[in-house]
């Protein structure tokens, strides 16, 4: 049974606290880590990483998420159980873009036994050990009827012009924004009027990365079915100036 | 068999070679990473990663520490048995933080056919691989009385002034200190005074990070029972210019 | 059977994406990260990482390596084969240091149901766990004989003057050459005259790190067997100013 990890730890020792404590409880399962390079603290971040990564994940995977800036205070803790996945976690809006959810089941508080920073370790990596090993979802808290989600603006489209937000960086830099593949009828080749920060850009649409020149900043549907503006072997997001947040308007 | 890893490799290839070389003689084996991230040659570091991480791990695991700035020198080498699991690494005080240890085995110098610079590959991946397969660890040196730790200072307290130091900076620049909780009795909103690096700050205790303003400094009882400054989604050690090792002082 | 990764993708989902397809497809593979930390787009450094950590790996083990900037454009896509191992991903060179390759599959290009910007989850990881549930090689391409290779210059001994070139730097900062051990006839404790970027340096031939002072530049023979210059628990890539590629004169 596979648990995956997806934190904001970095490379750091509270990986393995929490790796430590699901094998002690659940010697069967496989930990495989999604990433720990969440930006720290960063929700709309770790909702998109979740979003995206998650659904390649074989069905009975469950998945940790512990991006958790809010714990030890009245923050909400979930279990989400989707058709093919349970979801551990904060009730922050880092679940935002899963949909499907069938039953929710809200984590009581912990008691004083238990620490105040950490409920990566002491709260959810035990229940989703014991998950793998059996254990019913419903044996953790009770049922609630919803769970937090971001205010995820969706783009909007008139007089052919979309208006969207970069919704975050990636580890190259690119830049991600919510305007779906389907908003835009582009031939490759054609060329992108875009306004972000008080600039005006034209960028070229193109298949992928290699087609720019090197350093050439350019446009594409990123893996995700998004558009995203990159620099064929460069860092569209330094280049840019971008960090995540900021709206941009296409013609 | 559960083999961990505590290195300060980072992300690298040296990772790798060490994995495969356990693979490579125990094919049953289950490498797990604590975390590559020790800060660069900071044995004082891994000696506070390797003694709160390594515990939550199952009775039997086997734990690979390299954090090896020595390498090739004179610098001993051990294997330390403790009532629930076996330390591999180099003997310069990385294991400082471990208790119980029953056993110490000490491990001879390699010959010339062994590289002078990666023993991690090349001497301790194949004791773990070959402890984790059934061997003794005697086969793998000879015992001895004593290992090396370092020199932590304890906090002190007089006339209700606790002085103590800076243990390590953990991921979100908490800053982690050698101050036990049970040596401070504090009640949630009481405040600090803390001298630091000839300034003196006041600094509200508190529950948890969430409970401080964001980018308000506070103190806590961090998830490993020691007190600890930090700054609510920020990072204290980048706001208080700490690095470890600084002394402080609590009224 | 084990897949190990390789690739420039840092600690990000896309690590996440890739495992997940894998586990998909072959739940009884072994996902094994050699390292997600090759420099972005830097197929030198990537062909380095793969000639040095993949043969420490059992024989069996599929190696996955996703470098990969020209994706999507018409780069050529490959599985090779060795005695050992089989090797998957682009044909750009980062397969260089691999030898006794015995039989090159060209994968052919994905249709347009596949993703133009990450074949590593899309084409290359479904590849991989196919191989290690079974599936023949032949099943994914057609035979062909070349696979394309760096051009790393090879060292020159004149005179007894030896002119080589930085392979690459590691994760300490240690300046990796492309000077075989046996190319030297070295004692310990010479000192070597060396030339690089303008630079005359006078550098002490020693057996490992610890040799040197602290901070001290030093000379030795690395764990792959080059010669490295190196800084005792520093970091001598930052100290010299040196980035990869750079040309030195060893007299």
């Amino acid at each position: 049974m596979i648990i995956t990890l997806t934190t904001d730890f970095g490379d750091s020792e509270y990986v393995g606290a929490v790796k430590g404590v699901i094998y002690s409880l659940c010697s069967k399962a496989r930990v495989v880590d999604i990433t720990h390079g969440v930006r720290k603290y960063d929700i709309r971040h770790a909702a998109y990483v979740v979003g995206t990564a998650t659904p390649y994940f074989p069905p009975g995977t469950i998945h940790l998420v512990v991006v958790d800036p809010g714990v030890g205070t009245k923050r909400r803790a979930v279990i989400l159980k989707t058709p093919d996945y349970i979801y551990i976690g904060p009730d922050n809006g880092c679940f935002s873009f899963i949909e499907g959810v069938e039953r929710i089941i809200e984590i009581p508080s912990p008691g004083k036994d238990v620490s105040s920073t950490f409920h990566g370790r002491d709260v959810f990596a035990p229940i989703a050990a014991k998950l793998a090993c059996g254990y019913d979802m419903m044996e953790f808290g009770s049922e609630v009827k919803e769970f937090n989600k971001l205010q995820i603006t969706k783009p909007k489209i008139k007089d052919g012009v979309v208006t969207g937000e970069v919704l975050c960086i990636d580890t190259f830099g690119n830049v991600i924004t919510n305007i779906n593949s389907e908003l835009l009828n582009l031939g490759y080749g054609e060329v992108l009027n875009v306004s972000l920060k008080d600039r005006e850009l034209r960028i070229p649409f193109l298949k992928s990365y290699g087609y720019g020149a090197e350093g050439q900043l350019l446009a594409l549907i990123g893996s995700s079915g998004y558009l995203e503006l990159a620099v064929n072997r460069g860092n569209a997001a330094a280049v840019l100036g971008v960090n995540g947040g900021e709206r941009l308007v296409i013609k």
